[in-house]
């Protein structure tokens, strides 16, 4: 029976879930935010590769397997209430965002107004295709 | 009447909130993790000070209204999707988290258990006083 007594310190919402934070271990960009359940979080840790739970989908969800786009996770740090995760990734293809872009965060508030500030890497049509 | 049209591209869950992320704006680290709703958010950009929504005590929190440990923001960024803001900051006293840390993301997991990597800066009970 593997340990994972670790897991027992993470509080799960009403629907099972966590937010967990992709940053960037290099530049400590933060490059996304999915949420996990038990499973992908352990199939995180022991794969190595960052696996979200789709809440759209409701199945797990290895980031990176449609775009080839998958993130190396180097460490996993938790909160002092265990409610919130953070992973230490390196992020394939250095695209993050399903918009192209290195991260989904891409929008500064400036004057009242959402500005966009960083350029599309690759059209997701090319990313993703036509479906 | 005030222009808050950048409000309306947020989209709070159906308690009306959204996680924010606070980051230091200097050292890239995350500090922590609040939750927003629309006039926390509101009352954050207005006055520079973070100010979240505490879910336990259903009320608007000026982060730093106790331990004196304000969070000066000096830009919001939102995702993709439109439901999760960060907020770059300068971290009051350099300490985020009610333990008397600089971040409340102070364990990391280490071959299946929770390490603490953050020495406590300053006794909670200092800050916060006996109640």
């Amino acid at each position: 029976m593997p340990d994972d007594n670790w897991l027992s310190a993470i509080k799960f919402d009403e629907d099972g879930l966590v937010p967990a934070i992709a940053q960037d271990r290099d530049s400590g960009r933060v490059l996304m935010v999915g949420w996990m359940n038990r499973q992908s979080l352990a199939t995180t840790v022991e794969s190595g590769l960052a696996t979200y739970w789709s809440r759209s989908r409701a199945a797990l969800w290895r980031k990176g397997e449609q775009s080839g786009h998958f993130q190396q996770v180097h460490e996993v740090q938790l909160d002092c209430d265990g409610d919130v995760l953070i992973l230490k990734i390196t992020q394939g293809g250095g695209i993050a965002c399903h918009t192209g872009r290195e991260s989904c965060f891409f929008r500064i508030l400036r004057d009242g107004e959402w500005v966009t500030v960083d350029p599309v890497i690759r059209d997701p049509q090319e990313i993703y295709g036509d479906d």
